[in-house]
Protein backbone atom coordinates (compact mmCIF):
# COMPACT_ATOMS: atom_id res chain seq x y z
CA UNK A 1 0.00 0.00 0.00
CA UNK A 2 1.28 3.36 -0.76
CA UNK A 3 3.08 5.38 1.91
CA UNK A 4 4.11 2.27 4.35
CA UNK A 5 7.56 2.18 3.79
CA UNK A 6 9.26 -1.13 2.82
CA UNK A 7 10.44 -1.99 6.90
CA UNK A 8 7.35 -0.76 7.93
CA UNK A 9 5.04 -2.99 5.14
CA UNK A 10 7.13 -5.99 6.56
CA UNK A 11 6.76 -5.98 10.33
CA UNK A 12 3.12 -5.51 9.54
CA UNK A 13 3.16 -8.41 7.23
CA UNK A 14 5.15 -10.31 9.95
CA UNK A 15 2.47 -9.32 12.77
CA UNK A 16 0.17 -10.40 10.83
CA UNK A 17 1.22 -14.55 10.66
CA UNK A 18 0.28 -14.13 14.67
CA UNK A 19 -2.76 -16.17 15.54
CA UNK A 20 -5.89 -13.70 15.55
CA UNK A 21 -3.96 -10.45 14.62
CA UNK A 22 -5.41 -8.98 11.23
CA UNK A 23 -4.01 -6.37 9.20
CA UNK A 24 -5.74 -3.65 10.86
CA UNK A 25 -4.39 -5.26 14.81
CA UNK A 26 -0.86 -5.33 12.87
CA UNK A 27 -0.81 -1.81 11.51
CA UNK A 28 -1.94 -1.01 14.43
CA UNK A 29 0.73 -3.12 16.64
CA UNK A 30 3.42 -1.92 14.21
CA UNK A 31 2.45 1.83 14.66
CA UNK A 32 2.63 1.22 18.90
CA UNK A 33 6.54 -0.19 18.13
CA UNK A 34 7.52 2.76 15.71
CA UNK A 35 6.85 5.33 18.72
CA UNK A 36 8.25 3.14 20.91
CA UNK A 37 11.80 3.58 22.25
CA UNK A 38 14.29 1.69 21.45
CA UNK A 39 14.85 0.15 25.00
CA UNK A 40 11.33 -1.65 24.98
CA UNK A 41 11.49 -2.53 20.87
CA UNK A 42 14.90 -3.79 21.25
CA UNK A 43 13.61 -6.01 24.61
CA UNK A 44 10.45 -7.45 22.25
CA UNK A 45 12.63 -8.11 19.45
CA UNK A 46 15.60 -9.63 22.09
CA UNK A 47 12.97 -11.97 24.20
CA UNK A 48 11.58 -13.20 20.54
CA UNK A 49 15.15 -14.58 19.30
CA UNK A 50 16.15 -15.63 23.11
CA UNK A 51 13.05 -17.81 23.52
CA UNK A 52 14.30 -19.31 20.16
CA UNK A 53 17.33 -19.92 21.01
CA UNK A 54 17.28 -20.99 24.84
CA UNK A 55 13.74 -22.94 24.90
CA UNK A 56 14.19 -26.55 24.42
CA UNK A 57 12.15 -29.44 25.43
CA UNK A 58 12.45 -31.24 28.97
CA UNK A 59 14.37 -34.36 28.57
CA UNK A 60 12.18 -36.45 30.94
CA UNK A 61 8.38 -34.39 30.20
CA UNK A 62 8.91 -32.56 26.88
CA UNK A 63 7.34 -29.69 28.58
CA UNK A 64 9.10 -25.73 27.73
CA UNK A 65 12.25 -25.53 29.53
CA UNK A 66 15.61 -23.54 29.39
CA UNK A 67 17.27 -26.29 31.37
CA UNK A 68 17.72 -29.84 30.70
CA UNK A 69 15.36 -30.60 33.04
CA UNK A 70 12.13 -28.55 33.79
CA UNK A 71 11.25 -26.72 36.66
CA UNK A 72 8.39 -29.11 37.31
CA UNK A 73 10.34 -32.23 36.75
CA UNK A 74 13.25 -30.91 39.10
CA UNK A 75 10.92 -29.95 42.39
CA UNK A 76 11.30 -32.90 44.70
CA UNK A 77 7.68 -31.35 46.02
CA UNK A 78 6.18 -32.74 42.90
CA UNK A 79 4.22 -35.94 43.18
CA UNK A 80 6.75 -38.15 40.63
CA UNK A 81 4.15 -41.47 40.88
CA UNK A 82 1.46 -39.09 39.06
CA UNK A 83 1.90 -38.41 35.80
CA UNK A 84 -0.55 -35.57 33.68
CA UNK A 85 -0.88 -36.42 29.99
CA UNK A 86 -1.25 -32.95 28.23
CA UNK A 87 -1.21 -32.38 24.28
CA UNK A 88 1.10 -29.34 24.09
CA UNK A 89 2.67 -27.09 26.78
CA UNK A 90 0.55 -24.29 26.97
CA UNK A 91 -1.69 -27.20 28.67
CA UNK A 92 0.48 -27.37 31.42
CA UNK A 93 -1.03 -23.64 32.48
CA UNK A 94 -4.39 -24.17 32.65
CA UNK A 95 -3.52 -27.37 34.84
CA UNK A 96 -0.79 -25.84 36.84
CA UNK A 97 -3.48 -22.37 37.51
CA UNK A 98 -5.88 -24.77 39.39
CA UNK A 99 -3.08 -25.23 42.33
CA UNK A 100 -5.12 -28.63 42.92
CA UNK A 101 -2.15 -30.61 40.85
CA UNK A 102 0.81 -31.25 42.62
CA UNK A 103 2.05 -34.51 40.21
CA UNK A 104 4.07 -34.07 37.33
CA UNK A 105 3.50 -33.86 33.36
CA UNK A 106 4.46 -35.42 30.19
CA UNK A 107 3.92 -33.82 26.57
CA UNK A 108 2.81 -35.33 23.73
CA UNK A 109 3.24 -32.69 21.06
CA UNK A 110 0.05 -33.24 19.88
CA UNK A 111 -3.01 -35.57 19.86
CA UNK A 112 -3.14 -38.61 17.19
CA UNK A 113 -4.90 -37.66 13.90
CA UNK A 114 -4.57 -40.90 11.13
CA UNK A 115 -6.20 -38.32 8.73
CA UNK A 116 -3.34 -35.52 9.43
CA UNK A 117 -0.84 -37.79 9.36
CA UNK A 118 -0.22 -37.80 12.87
CA UNK A 119 0.54 -41.64 14.28
CA UNK A 120 1.51 -42.66 17.78
CA UNK A 121 5.30 -42.38 16.73
CA UNK A 122 5.18 -38.61 15.81
CA UNK A 123 3.81 -38.08 19.83
CA UNK A 124 6.05 -38.61 22.47
CA UNK A 125 4.35 -42.19 23.38
CA UNK A 126 7.13 -44.06 23.63
CA UNK A 127 8.75 -42.11 25.96
CA UNK A 128 5.37 -42.07 28.07
CA UNK A 129 5.86 -46.12 28.29
CA UNK A 130 9.25 -45.83 29.24
CA UNK A 131 9.02 -43.89 31.98
CA UNK A 132 5.92 -46.18 33.34
CA UNK A 133 7.86 -49.43 32.34
CA UNK A 134 11.22 -47.64 33.87
CA UNK A 135 9.59 -47.35 37.32
CA UNK A 136 12.22 -44.98 38.83
CA UNK A 137 10.31 -43.68 40.75
CA UNK A 138 7.11 -45.89 40.20
CA UNK A 139 4.09 -44.17 38.48
CA UNK A 140 1.07 -44.71 40.50
CA UNK A 141 -1.67 -43.19 38.16
CA UNK A 142 -1.73 -41.26 34.73
CA UNK A 143 -3.34 -38.78 34.33
CA UNK A 144 -5.20 -38.69 30.61
CA UNK A 145 -5.79 -34.73 30.23
CA UNK A 146 -5.49 -34.74 26.68
CA UNK A 147 -8.45 -32.12 25.09
CA UNK A 148 -12.05 -33.04 25.04
CA UNK A 149 -12.18 -33.13 21.25
CA UNK A 150 -12.48 -36.26 19.03
CA UNK A 151 -8.32 -36.65 18.33
CA UNK A 152 -8.16 -35.76 22.18
CA UNK A 153 -10.47 -38.75 23.07
CA UNK A 154 -9.22 -40.73 20.58
CA UNK A 155 -5.11 -40.15 21.75
CA UNK A 156 -6.84 -40.87 25.72
CA UNK A 157 -8.52 -44.05 24.35
CA UNK A 158 -5.29 -45.52 22.99
CA UNK A 159 -3.48 -44.50 25.70
CA UNK A 160 -5.64 -46.35 28.25
CA UNK A 161 -5.64 -49.49 26.36
CA UNK A 162 -2.10 -49.62 25.84
CA UNK A 163 -1.14 -48.53 29.43
CA UNK A 164 -3.68 -51.29 30.81
CA UNK A 165 -1.81 -54.39 28.84
CA UNK A 166 1.82 -52.85 29.59
CA UNK A 167 1.33 -51.84 33.08
CA UNK A 168 -1.86 -53.40 34.10
CA UNK A 169 -0.62 -51.94 38.12
CA UNK A 170 -0.86 -48.62 37.16
CA UNK A 171 -4.23 -46.35 37.75
CA UNK A 172 -5.06 -44.92 34.57
CA UNK A 173 -7.71 -42.03 34.85
CA UNK A 174 -9.47 -39.27 32.62
CA UNK A 175 -10.07 -35.64 33.12
CA UNK A 176 -14.20 -35.88 34.12
CA UNK A 177 -16.36 -34.38 30.79
CA UNK A 178 -18.91 -31.93 31.95
CA UNK A 179 -20.92 -28.80 32.82
CA UNK A 180 -18.59 -25.54 33.10
CA UNK A 181 -19.27 -24.65 36.40
CA UNK A 182 -21.03 -21.43 36.84
CA UNK A 183 -22.47 -21.79 33.29
CA UNK A 184 -26.07 -22.38 32.78
CA UNK A 185 -27.88 -25.86 31.67
CA UNK A 186 -30.16 -23.61 29.09
CA UNK A 187 -27.06 -23.06 27.05
CA UNK A 188 -25.11 -26.32 27.26
CA UNK A 189 -24.37 -28.27 23.88
CA UNK A 190 -26.44 -31.52 23.65
CA UNK A 191 -23.03 -33.24 23.86
CA UNK A 192 -21.42 -31.83 26.77
CA UNK A 193 -25.11 -32.38 28.62
CA UNK A 194 -24.98 -35.79 27.63
CA UNK A 195 -22.00 -36.42 29.34
CA UNK A 196 -22.66 -34.75 32.38
CA UNK A 197 -25.25 -36.95 32.56
CA UNK A 198 -23.64 -40.20 31.82
CA UNK A 199 -20.93 -39.10 34.47
CA UNK A 200 -23.72 -38.13 37.16
CA UNK A 201 -22.21 -39.08 40.99
CA UNK A 202 -24.26 -39.65 43.72
CA UNK A 203 -24.61 -36.83 46.40
CA UNK B 1 3.92 -18.42 37.39
CA UNK B 2 5.61 -21.89 37.83
CA UNK B 3 6.34 -24.12 34.77
CA UNK B 4 7.36 -21.08 32.63
CA UNK B 5 10.85 -20.94 31.77
CA UNK B 6 12.50 -17.54 32.44
CA UNK B 7 13.27 -16.59 28.57
CA UNK B 8 9.35 -17.67 28.09
CA UNK B 9 7.98 -15.03 31.01
CA UNK B 10 10.34 -12.48 29.11
CA UNK B 11 8.96 -13.16 25.87
CA UNK B 12 4.96 -13.49 27.48
CA UNK B 13 5.90 -9.53 29.19
CA UNK B 14 7.41 -7.85 26.61
CA UNK B 15 4.40 -9.06 23.92
CA UNK B 16 1.92 -8.05 27.15
CA UNK B 17 3.38 -4.06 26.29
CA UNK B 18 1.67 -3.87 23.33
CA UNK B 19 -2.33 -2.33 23.11
CA UNK B 20 -4.78 -4.39 23.21
CA UNK B 21 -2.89 -7.33 23.98
CA UNK B 22 -3.60 -8.77 27.66
CA UNK B 23 -1.46 -11.77 29.46
CA UNK B 24 -3.84 -14.70 27.70
CA UNK B 25 -2.94 -13.03 24.57
CA UNK B 26 0.58 -13.11 25.17
CA UNK B 27 0.80 -16.15 26.27
CA UNK B 28 -1.17 -17.69 23.41
CA UNK B 29 1.11 -15.58 20.82
CA UNK B 30 4.65 -16.48 22.67
CA UNK B 31 3.01 -20.33 22.07
CA UNK B 32 3.07 -19.33 18.52
CA UNK B 33 6.28 -17.92 18.46
CA UNK B 34 7.55 -20.92 19.97
CA UNK B 35 6.06 -23.50 17.57
CA UNK B 36 6.63 -21.24 14.37
CA UNK B 37 9.77 -21.80 12.52
CA UNK B 38 13.36 -20.82 13.34
CA UNK B 39 13.09 -18.80 9.87
CA UNK B 40 9.36 -16.88 10.92
CA UNK B 41 10.52 -16.14 14.17
CA UNK B 42 13.85 -14.36 13.23
CA UNK B 43 12.30 -12.51 10.83
CA UNK B 44 9.51 -11.13 13.11
CA UNK B 45 12.26 -10.27 15.57
CA UNK B 46 14.23 -9.12 12.66
CA UNK B 47 11.52 -6.47 11.34
CA UNK B 48 10.98 -5.19 14.65
CA UNK B 49 15.32 -3.86 14.32
CA UNK B 50 14.77 -3.19 11.28
CA UNK B 51 11.68 -0.63 11.83
CA UNK B 52 13.55 1.28 14.24
CA UNK B 53 16.65 1.26 12.86
CA UNK B 54 15.65 1.94 9.17
CA UNK B 55 12.56 4.50 9.18
CA UNK B 56 12.89 8.04 10.20
CA UNK B 57 10.70 11.32 9.73
CA UNK B 58 10.34 12.38 5.69
CA UNK B 59 12.53 15.80 5.83
CA UNK B 60 9.68 17.33 4.14
CA UNK B 61 6.19 16.55 6.02
CA UNK B 62 7.54 13.56 8.41
CA UNK B 63 5.59 10.83 7.60
CA UNK B 64 7.76 7.87 8.25
CA UNK B 65 10.34 6.86 5.68
CA UNK B 66 13.49 4.70 4.78
CA UNK B 67 14.88 7.68 2.72
CA UNK B 68 15.52 11.34 2.98
CA UNK B 69 11.84 12.07 1.73
CA UNK B 70 8.92 9.91 1.91
CA UNK B 71 7.42 7.89 -1.26
CA UNK B 72 4.58 10.42 -1.56
CA UNK B 73 6.62 13.44 -1.43
CA UNK B 74 8.88 12.17 -3.81
CA UNK B 75 5.89 11.06 -6.33
CA UNK B 76 5.45 13.42 -9.65
CA UNK B 77 1.98 12.62 -9.81
CA UNK B 78 1.25 14.20 -6.16
CA UNK B 79 -0.31 17.84 -6.32
CA UNK B 80 2.43 19.46 -4.29
CA UNK B 81 0.19 22.54 -4.02
CA UNK B 82 -2.36 21.06 -1.86
CA UNK B 83 -0.87 19.74 1.71
CA UNK B 84 -3.22 17.48 4.21
CA UNK B 85 -2.41 18.50 7.64
CA UNK B 86 -2.26 15.22 10.21
CA UNK B 87 -1.48 14.13 13.76
CA UNK B 88 0.31 10.97 13.46
CA UNK B 89 1.91 9.07 10.94
CA UNK B 90 -0.91 6.49 11.19
CA UNK B 91 -3.48 9.02 10.06
CA UNK B 92 -1.89 9.10 6.53
CA UNK B 93 -2.70 5.52 5.83
CA UNK B 94 -7.02 6.03 5.89
CA UNK B 95 -6.25 9.15 4.02
CA UNK B 96 -4.60 7.28 1.45
CA UNK B 97 -7.22 4.36 1.66
CA UNK B 98 -10.07 6.94 0.47
CA UNK B 99 -7.87 6.72 -3.03
CA UNK B 100 -9.47 10.50 -3.37
CA UNK B 101 -6.56 12.32 -1.80
CA UNK B 102 -3.72 13.27 -4.15
CA UNK B 103 -1.71 16.19 -2.70
CA UNK B 104 0.91 15.70 -0.29
CA UNK B 105 0.67 16.08 3.54
CA UNK B 106 2.02 17.46 6.50
CA UNK B 107 2.53 15.27 10.28
CA UNK B 108 1.94 17.08 13.53
CA UNK B 109 3.66 14.53 15.44
CA UNK B 110 0.22 15.19 17.49
CA UNK B 111 -2.11 17.67 18.41
CA UNK B 112 -2.05 21.20 20.63
CA UNK B 113 -2.84 20.01 24.35
CA UNK B 114 -1.88 22.63 26.88
CA UNK B 115 -2.77 20.32 29.56
CA UNK B 116 -0.26 17.56 28.34
CA UNK B 117 1.71 20.30 28.13
CA UNK B 118 1.73 19.96 24.20
CA UNK B 119 2.44 23.51 22.75
CA UNK B 120 2.80 24.47 18.98
CA UNK B 121 6.79 24.17 19.61
CA UNK B 122 6.13 20.21 20.16
CA UNK B 123 4.44 19.81 16.86
CA UNK B 124 6.08 20.17 13.53
CA UNK B 125 4.36 23.70 12.77
CA UNK B 126 6.37 25.95 12.43
CA UNK B 127 7.99 23.39 9.52
CA UNK B 128 4.36 23.47 8.28
CA UNK B 129 4.64 27.61 8.15
CA UNK B 130 7.75 27.70 6.28
CA UNK B 131 6.76 25.02 3.61
CA UNK B 132 3.97 27.34 2.90
CA UNK B 133 5.82 30.65 3.47
CA UNK B 134 8.66 29.47 0.88
CA UNK B 135 5.96 28.90 -1.89
CA UNK B 136 7.96 26.32 -3.86
CA UNK B 137 5.52 24.67 -5.15
CA UNK B 138 3.46 27.33 -4.60
CA UNK B 139 0.48 26.06 -2.02
CA UNK B 140 -3.51 26.55 -2.44
CA UNK B 141 -4.76 24.73 -0.14
CA UNK B 142 -4.41 23.73 3.30
CA UNK B 143 -6.74 20.71 4.37
CA UNK B 144 -6.52 20.35 8.19
CA UNK B 145 -7.32 16.65 8.72
CA UNK B 146 -6.55 16.11 12.78
CA UNK B 147 -8.64 14.20 14.74
CA UNK B 148 -12.32 15.05 15.44
CA UNK B 149 -11.93 15.33 19.40
CA UNK B 150 -11.09 18.38 21.29
CA UNK B 151 -7.33 18.72 20.65
CA UNK B 152 -7.75 17.85 17.18
CA UNK B 153 -10.49 20.68 17.07
CA UNK B 154 -8.36 22.76 18.95
CA UNK B 155 -5.06 22.41 16.41
CA UNK B 156 -7.13 22.81 13.51
CA UNK B 157 -8.73 26.07 14.68
CA UNK B 158 -4.95 27.38 16.04
CA UNK B 159 -3.48 26.51 12.39
CA UNK B 160 -6.70 28.22 10.51
CA UNK B 161 -6.59 31.42 12.30
CA UNK B 162 -2.22 31.67 12.35
CA UNK B 163 -2.90 30.68 8.58
CA UNK B 164 -5.25 33.21 7.21
CA UNK B 165 -2.43 35.52 8.95
CA UNK B 166 0.61 34.41 7.08
CA UNK B 167 -0.76 33.29 4.07
CA UNK B 168 -4.02 34.89 3.07
CA UNK B 169 -4.02 33.75 -0.40
CA UNK B 170 -3.86 30.31 0.53
CA UNK B 171 -7.34 28.08 1.08
CA UNK B 172 -7.51 26.49 4.53
CA UNK B 173 -10.18 23.80 4.44
CA UNK B 174 -11.39 21.23 7.55
CA UNK B 175 -12.57 17.64 6.55
CA UNK B 176 -16.34 17.84 6.83
CA UNK B 177 -18.07 16.65 9.90
CA UNK B 178 -20.10 13.22 8.49
CA UNK B 179 -16.65 11.53 10.88
CA UNK B 180 -18.42 10.24 14.08
CA UNK B 181 -17.40 13.13 16.76
CA UNK B 182 -15.03 12.35 19.44
CA UNK B 183 -13.96 8.96 17.78
CA UNK B 184 -10.77 8.25 16.11
CA UNK B 185 -9.41 8.82 12.21
CA UNK B 186 -7.56 5.85 12.44
CA UNK B 187 -10.59 4.02 12.83
CA UNK B 188 -12.81 5.63 10.27
CA UNK B 189 -13.60 3.58 7.57
CA UNK B 190 -12.93 4.89 3.79
CA UNK B 191 -16.75 5.56 2.86
CA UNK B 192 -16.67 7.94 5.58
CA UNK B 193 -13.81 9.55 5.17
CA UNK B 194 -14.48 10.19 1.87
CA UNK B 195 -17.17 11.68 2.21
CA UNK B 196 -16.05 13.87 4.78
CA UNK B 197 -12.71 14.82 2.56
CA UNK B 198 -15.38 15.60 -0.30
CA UNK B 199 -17.21 17.68 1.87
CA UNK B 200 -14.57 19.96 3.14
CA UNK B 201 -15.09 23.34 4.03
CA UNK B 202 -13.64 26.89 4.12
CA UNK B 203 -12.46 27.55 7.50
Amino acid sequence: MSGFAPPVQRLVTELSKLPGIGNRTAQRLAFHILRASEEDAGALAEAIREVKERIGLCEVCFNLTDETRCRICQDPRRDQGLICVVEEPSDVIPMERTHEYHGVYHVLGGALSPIDGVDPEDLKIAELFARVDAGEPAVREVVLATNPTTTGEATALHLAEELRVRAPSVTVTRLASGLPVGSDLEYADEVTLGKALAGRRAV
